[in-house]
């Protein structure tokens, strides 16, 4: 299965839409703030450029989308109000695969950089947002382009499936090797692509062992159920496995430090509920499962375009949410699981 | 009117598409290529770099939008090819105003590299396509960061209407009044982001007088047509023209030497007819007015969200452009007035 021509998180601004159900992914963003300002702060202070060149590693569409931008903007604002300088101009690049919906993000520009003017005092000028579509598993930028990398919520997703494995217990090995290889692979093009000394903010899910890692267990859960009850024909299945893997910390540890590129600053981890953002109103406090509905919504602004291609039947699409808003009520919200466990990494190129 | 938040290329693949609706904009390009290549010669073998930043400025979306890209390509290669060196990374980036349907030339940005790779022989990471959505109109880039600027059928659009001017002697003088202002403030801007000896190619639409300049002109002619005929209610129009000037050739020479940043290199005119690309088969042979219809459908993948935003009803503008497919067969096509004017100017940014 080709991931990157088929995974986008769903566009436009509608119900199920990315751009209005990425309240978990939001959150993750603002806890990973102190460290993107200390590290803006360690890579402007060597040196003070004119300009900080930037990218966000699969920032997605939505609101979200803009968000490390206007927090690195913020961070560099600060910065240079305690040295008493000139923020530095920022020319930040937006990166999600070619099939995401950029032209949602880029219809907000305009009042982005109105809002950067009245509530920043910015002149125009100041920031220069871009995009750079393709797969960050390859080359994106010419070499030394950037200052400075971010990404956030994206390295779990693998650039393919692994290879289907022998036996059940040899799966972690397989997704762990794919793992590895894709996040091997991303650390040597940043680095090529970073110039001397530049650094990287990244956020990733880890394995925690108590909480559901990824939504992705309790949708299996439901698929297998449907596959029991003859609702979905096993072998028309185009995979029966996501390509996500959340790794330990001690994986992702091992990984950078073999590849060898690039220092660990600092390493932290933290929790997101799944119900981030979540509000009980009267109404669905009548309804047992609007807290799973909620999860709902987020987990298939994510995934729908996976399990689309996967299940290739929209009537079954709607069913396996259907039965998701039940079983990860029953089966995780009600256990308490229901939360991402993510591992924040401060990165430095070495010299 | 702010031209900037409504004017876009009609999105998607349809039949009124612009993707489906751009050969005439697609030969300007074509016949560029010699003075790009000359151009990009002469950048190139001013310090030979390993990497060579350029940016087209009101790419559109369509095929089109990545055509200067590979024609860049093309013509690296050659030069390279001569001088037995590495042809430089190319980092191209594309520019349009944030309405215009970035989706579907970044979609096509896979099929763009696998061409690359195939018909080329290029390797992955020695060209990389960008976007940068805003108007050119206004700054797009940090300070010195552009080699080469490149621009087709674009600067012909004023960033807005002329003020109503007192009568009709004023005309003229109102919108090369906004010209004025609108291509000297490109120039300035695009003199800000070019690096030291940096380039532009630049074809806009120019007055030959004998030529109709541009389709707005029987546009215009439908539009009076229907005030008469009680169709339209004039007070409703929100403007009663256009914001496209095609200026005369001392014009622009006047413009570039007064706002100085730029030596004019080599000025060129060449004419690209309304019916580039239409192919009169056995069907439409019994239509009179098939190549009015033609011609229909290439005015209005470019002009239809602004002709909405003017009308302000779907089925006006419907009327509108069945009309004009009859005016322009009688009054411009029968006439053989049907042709895009193009001057195409070489520019190299003063030291």
């Amino acid at each position: 299965m080709e991931v990157e021509q088929i995974l986008h998180m769903n566009g436009g601004e509608g119900e199920n839409s990315y751009a209005n159900n990425s309240l978990t992914q939001k959150e993750a963003i603002v806890k990973a703030k102190p460290l993107l300002e200390q590290s803006l702060n360690d890579l402007y202070c060597n040196g003070f450029p004119d300009c900080i060149t930037v990218a966000d590693m699969g920032c997605s569409s939505g609101p979200n989308a803009l968000l490390p931008t206007w927090e690195a903007i913020d961070s560099l604002d600060k910065i240079c109000n305690r040295l008493n300088r000139k923020p530095p101009v920022l020319h930040s690049f937006l990166n999600d695969l070619p099939g995401s919906d950029f032209n949602t993000v880029f219809k907000s520009l305009p009042s982005f950089y109105e809002r950067l003017r009245t509530e920043k005092g910015h002149e125009f000028g100041s920031c220069f947002v871009a995009a750079a579509p393709g797969s960050f598993h390859a080359r994106l930028f010419p070499p030394n382009f950037l200052d400075f990398v971010y990404s956030s919520n994206a390295l779990h997703w693998l650039s393919q499936m692994p290879k289907e494995p022998m036996s059940e217990f040899d799966i972690h090995r397989a997704y762990f090797d794919q793992f590895k290889s894709d996040f091997s692979a991303f650390l040597k093009f940043r680095s090529e692509e970073l110039k001397c000394g530049g650094r990287m903010i990244l956020t990733l899910l880890y394995n925690d062992s108590f909480h559901a890692t990824s939504p992705g267990e309790p949708a299996l859960l439901v698929i297998k159920d449907m596959i029991s009850e003859g609702l979905i024909e096993e072998s028309k299945l185009k995979s029966s496995n996501f390509p996500i893997y959340a790794p330990y910390v001690d994986e992702v540890k091992q990984v950078i430090e073999r590849e060898g590129s690039f220092d660990i600053h600092q390493l932290e981890t933290f929790h997101v509920s799944w119900l981030e953002g979540f509000v009980e109103n009267d109404n669905e406090g009548l309804d047992k499962y609007a807290r799973g509905k909620y999860v709902t919504r987020h987990v298939r602004a994510v995934g729908e375009s996976l399990l689309s291609s996967i299940c290739g039947d929209d009537a079954i699409v709607e069913e396996i949410y259907r039965r998701f808003a039940i079983k990860v009520t029953d089966e995780i919200l009600e256990k308490g699981r229901g939360a991402f466990a993510n591992l924040l990494i401060s990165l430095v190129k070495k010299l």
